[in-house]
């Protein structure tokens, strides 16, 4: 893997797994023969995703040094994702089975991540030296949960991100797999208060923190309690709202027909983050996020397989179903 | 297939075959390259979806000494249902061709079940002494359709039944590609006449019998006809009646959005009998089978490859449809 | 291949190509790591859904002598297609890739389709003067579009089916990737005023002409146009309308829950001219019509793979869902 | 299927099924969760073959009139043979499930052909005036074993032939699962006295009649005993023998390192009967069906999928082995 | 899963895992799309093929709470071995990874099984007392080398199997992955001299203890050593040898050309252990372990799918290939 | 696509396209129902294979500008190739359709690559200062046959790079489906004479130039031809021979059982300019290559997907065939 970290535009750290699905619409895990590949990590779908829009992205990690491990890496770096700082080591590659439900059925997911490679990341597996050259920092609120050494490295990483003087760019992702509400609250309170945006699922914010009401007053609570950052909510199918200490922003969702749910957080992360990086006010930058999301819900994979073209197709609400 | 059959509660006797379908959706038969293999028999259908909630569970039945015979065996016993009563004989495996249908194309079946080894069941393959040790024997109206010796042998079980003072249901299933309104009417009135619980689409009552009209009279009139059991109509979409003698209940089914309807029937039986087999009332035990016959609609395949802990889900309408 | 083209009640003629799609639903073509065939193009997709139907049809095409287009030539045949008159030769045979949507996502078409052997071919490499044992030509818009040598051949057919004094159909089908309006609307305006039949979409007309507004006026509009020819104007969902010089008839659509949208105009036209063929009226051909492209919509493939059968059930608004 | 069986060269008449078995290599049948289909049966295989070589040929046979039958005679038809005198019926299609083997595991094929539509079969479901128009017939040995109606039929067209001065091939064929040598070999004795040529495994003479020795002497005395047919005696991988009343020729087998060894014996035929209808003596005709037969060892199905070319260049041993 | 496990004639004990291997030949595990799932484990492929030949078999083992456990349970349940002593529990399924090879690139097999449910067993996981119903214990060397808790809990079968007067076979079956010849070695060997017969690789015997030599010393020598032990040294391709105290035999291996390696060693086994039960002679045992790991070696998954019926045919060398 | 091509020490240049074969073992192209999409270009192989080995490779191309391209330079670039300097373009992809043989049916290659996007590269399509920070700069034969603009983009290549001062390696490749041997003869004497290292199939030499004979005479004769160069000639399953000016090598092959021959020659070359990159003795290097083409032969595909490790466990002769 050939390239250098320098002169990334973002950069994203955290664990990436195989997700194992049965194929086929329906047949449950229980009873599979097979089971289908995808590659799925929070941080490296919102990479890949911003860096098939044009941008320079760099996922930092940790992968087991076999060919699971670089199957992970060939993929993410596939899309132009610098995957230079990927740290090879022993053990396991994280796996997840996903099994997709049909309602009334729910979706699920065993996670069999644990003792992983990357849940043995510590801090002095990466370059901090090389954020100086970045100018953006996304991480999430699962790296944290997964161990000790991964707490540890999610708190150099701020510190160090706030040190070279980067933005950063934070989701909550709050996985009730892997911890509950009190192990957890104290610690995404804590990493919250030193990022620039803080992205969080509305019911995460009831969940984790116990509030809930009125959308506004909530985002200004947020606000205050994070000191200053730019507060992002997202509401599944209503939408996302935001406030930057000046407005309160509201756009809706795009309506899909037939969502297919896994990784669309991460593309309107990846979306979002995109918009920003092209300069794009906060509003704009939210609707981006939607759409890329919106683009992500109608196809499997946790990857946001998209265009710009196809971005920008979707925003000017071009209805042709059938391009020939 | 080593255990014996004592001590099971439930015992199931009928013809089990490969269900041969396209792979995909929306595929012709006609066009097909390859067919995918699912188990489908009504009896064993009930059989694998009560053992997996736990219950003691024989199937009895006759199969070709082949691949294909051992094949559905495996997959039946697999599930925890006792085989040691199966026949092993000489013939064939009945087949059935499903081409799954897209509205308004309906879907088709093809049977290829004449001359199977089932269908040459006889009175004195199965060691009816066994019933002694069972609570309760599930029959079906498909049986004494198959054949002159398979009539016999449903005429037998229900004999041996009443005789050990077991609890008989038994599902008309009315199968119009088997034989006519003409010839099932007199055979099914017989046998319904000898059960403790008979189990019938509302359609079925009137092609066979004539009988429609408001629902409270018709059960009544049922219960009357057949001695005094207890009659369960069941109206697909509409949900389950039934009147035991004291009262009436009404359970609606539960809203499924892309329902694979094939074996829900036999799902609704399942979760019944294993209703009551717990001793539930019987309104609780009618909407456990639509609870069971809900999940299986979501699922590829005839049988309903469901947990207790799902159903007991479904029954609190917990609403999460992501489990991660 | 071995029958001879002689008392073909329909000839069609035009080229067909491989369709080339990723397996399951909703994979994009970026990703995909293999491809689905069919056969496609418009006039043998009408061959083939008029021979399925009874008649005795014909396709004239221009094929690579190679394996490639020996799968596209047996596949036709293998529906009762007269495939004699195809030329084999030298070259490539056209593809097209297409990636099916997931709203708002739109299907995508990539053509590859430009020198092909098909768009090679020639007048002089069909045998014209079979064209009078057969009752009707059909022809589509497409094939002037492919190259001047189509466009040669098209002129070519148009004249020799009015000198053997058979009737002719013609589909505008108005390729926006192959050609412009401006290029394309002069050559089929003066190839539609020499046919029997004009059959066209809405839209096209009024992107190649610039002619809208009330349907009705349209219709006559066009009739006079095209020196009298019976004009058909579908309207996707909405149904078909047409004007034959006496009266205006319009047919709705049936309603489809799920679909498949490519080849439905081409069934459409195989069920028009079927019924014509067997001299219905008019507005029964195009409900005939309606219903095979209804019957089309529910499967995979451009091809109609249905039987009178089954067009006629749907005729019967028969509401059943399963044959069993 | 439109076209008439005036002219053709060649007509067969036998069974044909669908040919089920597990995909990839070495799977158990017992194991398997789905079947590939393949097309196959002695006679249409031949037909086949030759149609592909550019022969007019007709398959007659008995086929459900359902999408399984539709399926076999659209597979035979995609070659070019002629089907119209395929007799649509009631009843099921025939079907065997093969599991191929690995030495020493054998290659095990399980029958379900009973009572299939074409072991109805009548004379009078056959035009057999017809015959006039052709110049060959071909049977094999093994519709005889199918029923007493079928063996009426291939006595009614052996009758059929001699009267319309025809040439009849027959392969014994002879199949163990079907009948006993005892039960086998008068009829088989009887058919093989009416024939110009039989064909026979070395074998099956020894099982049948219990002929064995210098395979001269055994060539000579079938050819009395038959009436002074031209016999060819095949054994496997050490060639083709044959005696004409004049000559006695040997064709040794190509070697075949993987070899595939369903339906390489009617490929044999097909290859035979191709070059004889072509003229060609004796000893060349013995070489061709060699040829195709080895072609067809190297690919999977039933069917040689072979151009003249490709036999032709086999004939030439061209050493290449990636044309490129 | 309904029996219990009284009377069992044989038991095994040990962990089970799901096998993940690249569909196709070939494939690299680097470059694959999906797995193939198979199920494997030395133990419960023991008691599959021995059930599969008529014994009363019951596996113990550990196996997580989750739709992977029931997937395993229910393929060795399908066969007919008694699972109503799997202990359900939380934590992970063991999977391992395997890439078939192609000489001379070696098949590769990745680990991933520490930590895993089976892994965390313990000595009052199980019914120690059923033992006194069983005729024979089957242990292997994977197990002690798991974890600590697994080790006490072999130690313990092996005080409760002598406590209740039952044989024990014991295969050494070292794992070069997963303990070094050093920590393997005592405890393989303290292990070894308390079972009635010890099964070994030529390999291990000289890796773990040094010893080598001629084999018929060799084989004396570990029956000292192991407190007279009947001794069981396996060469691969060339076959077995035994010494029981009285007399050494040696049987040949049989020719298999495609070899599909994994599971073979396992099938020797429990083809040796069902001859023993039958009371066969040691020598046949030992041909009949040679031929079940035969018949395994033809086909995928770890497994011997295989009958009586099918061993007897090998046994008697029948050579035919095509069983039709 | 996010790197730079600076410090590359190997660039090549050339066209890549998709391979699209039937999936399975022998199926004919003719029949198959769906292709295996592989990507290949003698020149991508060469630089992914190199990449792998941990050089910094950069691949110069011209792709269409649409998903089929995307998934050509995602492939490529997966494994490390720098792609910064594909020229995305209008046009088509390349295709080459592959149908394995089985002997003695060989192999076909169908190419569908005339008038692709690559066909169409110009000189000023690529940045050729770049060249200046390489060391290496690898073409082939191919290139020169596609097209005028192809042929002028290579002369400029070997100028640039001569200008440059940086090593070419050229690998005569004649695709005899491309040009004649009158056409390619002149142009690749004239290319090969501007090389720092030929590579040539000891058959195309006597093909092109009609030089045979004594190996070390041939050597010798083109290292006088084409001023200087070191020249590689290699004879397939023989091995490789060289000639450097001072002294002659011969290196054998390694042994490959069940050998996939596409783009073997290409993991030569790569292996070879590994070697030479890594400043090993030529001998060293052929070996080397061989290695690679060795290993590249068992595994389906045409880029050898080894790994470092991998080629010097064969090296060492290393016999284990299992790692477990």
């Amino acid at each position: 893997m050939s390239s250098t970290a320098t002169n990334c535009e973002l950069i994203t750290l955290g664990e990436t797994m195989w997700r194992l699905s049965p194929p086929g619409q329906h047949q449950r895990l229980e009873a599979t023969n097979s089971l289908d590949i995808q590659v799925g990590g929070a941080e490296s779908n919102v990479a890949v995703a911003v860096a098939r829009l044009g941008k320079q992205v760099a996922w930092w990690s940790r992968l087991p040094d076999n060919p699971l491990g670089r199957h992970v890496a060939q993929t993410i770096h596939a899309h132009g994702v610098n995957t230079a700082n990927v740290c090879w080591a022993e053990g396991r590659l994280g796996t997840y089975f996903v099994e997709f439900g049909n309602a009334p059925r729910p979706t699920q997911v065993i996670y069999d991540r644990a003792h992983s490679a990357a849940s043995q990341m510590q801090p002095n597996d990466f370059p901090w030296e090389q954020l100086l050259g970045a100018k953006w920092l996304h991480l999430t609120g699962i790296t944290p949960a997964l161990s000790q050494s991964c707490l540890q490295t999610v708190r150099c990483a701020f510190t160090e991100a706030n040190k070279a003087g980067i933005s950063i760019s934070f989701d909550l992702n709050y996985r009730a797999k892997l911890w509950t509400p009190a192990q957890a609250a104290p610690i995404l309170d804590e990493l919250a208060g030193q990022a620039s945006i803080v992205i969080a699922a509305q019911r995460d914010i009831k969940t984790l923190f116990g509030i809930e009401g009125e959308l506004e007053t909530v985002l200004h609570q947020l606000h205050s309690r994070w000191n200053g950052a730019t507060i992002v909510i997202t509401q599944s199918a209503k939408g996302a709202s935001s406030f930057d200490g000046h407005n309160t922003y509201h756009v809706p969702a795009f309506h899909i027909q037939n969502p297919i749910t896994i990784g669309a957080g991460d593309s309107f992360d990846a979306g979002l983050l995109c918009a920003l990086l092209d300069n794009k006010p906060l509003p704009d930058a939210l609707t981006y996020g939607n759409a890329l999301a919106a683009l992500k819900l109608t196809m499997p994979g946790d990857i946001a397989l998209v265009t710009r073209h196809e971005i920008e197709n979707l925003l000017q609400q071009n209805p042709t179903t059938l391009l020939r």
